[in-house]
């Protein structure tokens, strides 16, 4: 089947990266072709290369130039938006060989390969009392790599901050082949344009990142946890904007009933499933703030609030919310929104989520990282019902649409991909992707980076 | 004295940006040709623009490219590297003027104009009950606009982060006039390149801020202060590296010999100016972090150890630190470090400062952020004395190659400006300053914004 030119794409990449890295078996293939954006149809690349170094990323990227091929980068394919869906023609780049990793406690740093998982990192740095924050909920199976890809959040980052917070150093492999170092292990640095945080969240579209310098803290402080439910997902948003006003929460998640049933059903926690809504709150700072967190659920209307300082049993209910995706992924194909707003505007968010829910007769369980206004409503749906799925379909569009009313973004912490790219534009609007486009212009002249997603 | 262009330049400006805001008067204007970095010569301008809204910005903004002359942007001239320093023939333009101000408790936002104080941006925060961290020591006196320009850090940052940590949404006039929004007011957004933070720290290369929509938290916990004294440098920098990796202070000063008996000698305070070096640490997480300091503290050789909780007491020694820099400028000229090591290399800076202090026979008093392993090595000489001031520059320059050699940056919150370009090409080296000109380029084809300083 394949042509002169993939032939040739092909020979080059085993000359100048080496058979041990190049894969050309379709079958092999089949397996990089798609993220767990499944919603969105990936295309038939003509080679993946599982790179093992940053030598030979340059290499897969000289290659590409020179035959003009596209590159799409992924870590461990857990993405949620088809950022690393790959492109007709394409070569899939892997990264999840580069697992190099070393803890300097000292220096309170981690240098990391972007193959490692989150909680490899985690976990080598409690080894040494050591902690990394950043705590997607797929914290087990995400790659650091995706991480940075996407700059991801979590539940930890309404008061440690998101990926980027945590970068001092990255090397980044360009679009010629070209690797750079940028930033460095000093905590403060302004020395130059920011472009580490360029490169962080740009989803593959500027460069590949190789390397990772990673800050750590000190570990944690215990953590209380305080659970509320209430009758109305709207006085749970309300009880948000008092509790942050207030404190510094660790954690403060919600779950609607639907979210609550699609867990309890899989796992039973004993979770209240007639309730509208739980918050989920941890504080780890003065001793009062869990009083203050339980005060501000009170006062709005929460039915049953109940602290634990048992950290088991904190932990198993944050396990509860964590898996929550994959219990409501039981019930049907799910589309994933990520939409973010103001946090006074979270009721009227969620006010909006139940109406579109009714009015496209489809079924939208609600989870989120609250204290941050950043929300996952999960359209699901009966993929192979094709009223259902075009029901779906102008449901997830709606719900980003309202959170654009509302002064809000399509995406807080799982990026663009394919999935969001056409609400993107509306989001920033003419002038801002014009110098989204210098920006990738300046960088990646040939567009070879991921290219016909979002920018 | 003014030619044709200069003439046709200002006519331009009194008819597009209006007589309000244009001023050619020579006397004026030269209140505005220098910032702090009094070593640096500034050039002439043709012009200074005190814009009180983001329309004279941008009508500035397109008479520049339109006669391609340079605009250089500045707020309050506080800044210490020369970023503000006027340039022959160009246009100043000045946002002192642009003061709106409107905080929203609710969505814990403050919506400002780059010409208010940081002070005044902390006292709007502070009649709502809440909180904007970032504070440079000059924050009574620096410009919001100053602190977005430059990434402003200062005291508090070891545990709250620095400035580009607190912008949700910038407005920003692009080089052609054009005004763009980034960013909005929702906490995590991945929408697209992170390209405010692309804009803070560009000391104005890339763009005039006229807007930022600034992150504020809840009031701060009530603070503990520990004193320490160190007979070594090196052994207040062990004590820093030990403290760190065991919680997170919100402030971790440090002030060495001179720089104490600087104070003294503006402002008796009783401190102890035998020491070779004092540390000033703050807490404000569980009860026993300010314990778990002082032992670190004595761990490392403290001669003396001190605690306090009263709030007054901790404020007069960190305004005892705050005034380090204007008291040892009562002493001389005075060339302002500001590099940044790692933390475990802080004895290895602290020991280099000393021996380059007597082998240029040269006074370098030195205060600094430790925690964060950012220094600010006063270089002091007598201008009047060609001899010193030649020591002093070579003093100067072998600090930063000193922090390079350790892994480190020229600037870790001042800026790069004038007085550290030069460093600043040895920093990021050839790559990395290409990827800088090639994002430069395209923000600003024609080189109007600043130009001929780092970039």
């Amino acid at each position: 089947m394949a042509d002169d030119r993939t032939e040739a794409v092909r020979a080059a990449l085993l000359a100048e990266v080496g058979a041990g890295a190049v894969v050309v078996d379709p079958d092999v293939i089949d397996g990089y072709r798609t993220d767990r954006a499944t919603a969105v149809v990936p295309g038939l690349p003509v080679a993946l290369v599982r790179a093992s170094a940053t030598a030979e990323v340059q290499a897969t990227l000289r290659v590409a130039t020179r035959f003009g091929v596209p590159v799409v980068p992924r870590g461990l394919g857990t993405g949620l938006s088809g950022g690393a869906t790959a492109i007709d023609g394409s070569i899939v780049l892997s990264t999840e060989r580069m697992r190099a990793l070393s803890i300097e406690p000292d220096a309170m740093v981690a240098v990391v390969g972007p193959g490692l998982r989150n909680a490899e990192v985690k976990a080598a740095a409690a080894e040494h009392g050591l902690w990394y924050p950043p705590d997607p909920s797929s914290f087990e199976i995400c790659s650091i790599g995706g991480n940075l890809a996407t700059n991801a959040g979590g539940l930890c980052c309404v008061k440690y901050g998101v990926t980027t917070d945590y970068v001092l150093g990255l090397e980044v492999v360009l679009a010629d082949g070209r690797a750079v170092r940028l930033g460095g292990r000093t905590i403060k640095d302004v020395a130059g344009y920011d472009l580490k945080r360029l490169f962080v969240g740009s989803e593959g579209t500027l460069g590949v990142i190789t390397e990772a310098t990673l800050r750590l803290r000190p570990a944690p402080p215990p953590a209380s946890t305080v659970v509320a439910t209430f009758g109305s997902v709207v006085d749970a948003g309300r009880a948000v904007g008092r509790i942050v006003t207030e404190v510094r929460p660790a954690a403060l998640e919600l779950m609607d009933r639907a979210a609550l049933a699609a867990v309890e059903r899989v796992q039973r926690m004993g979770l209240d499933t007639d309730v509208a809504a739980l918050l989920l709150a941890r504080t780890d700072g003065a001793p009062s703030e869990a009083e203050i967190v339980a005060a501000a659920c009170a006062a709005a209307g929460a039915g049953y609030v109940a602290r634990t300082d048992d950290p088991d049993e904190g932990e198993l209910l944050m396990g509860a919310r964590r898996m929550a995706i994959p219990c409501v992924e039981r019930l049907g194909t799910v589309l994933i929104e990520d939409v973010g707003v103001p946090v006074p505007r979270i009721p009227e968010l969620l006010a909006a989520v139940e109406r579109i829910a009714a009015e496209h007769d489809t079924a939208i369980p609600v989870i989120g990282h609250a204290g941050d206004g950043n929300f996952h409503p999960l359209v699901t749906y009966d993929a192979a019902d094709p009223d259902a799925t075009a029901r779906a379909a102008a449901a997830f569009d709606a719900v980003m649409a309202a959170a654009l009313a509302l002064g809000g973004t399509v995406t807080g912490e799982h990026g663009v991909g394919v999935l969001k790219a056409r609400h993107l534009a509306e989001q920033l609007g003419p002038d801002v992707l014009d110098l989204t486009r210098r920006i990738k212009a300046a960088l990646d002249p040939d567009g070879i980076l991921n290219p016909g997603k979002w920018v």
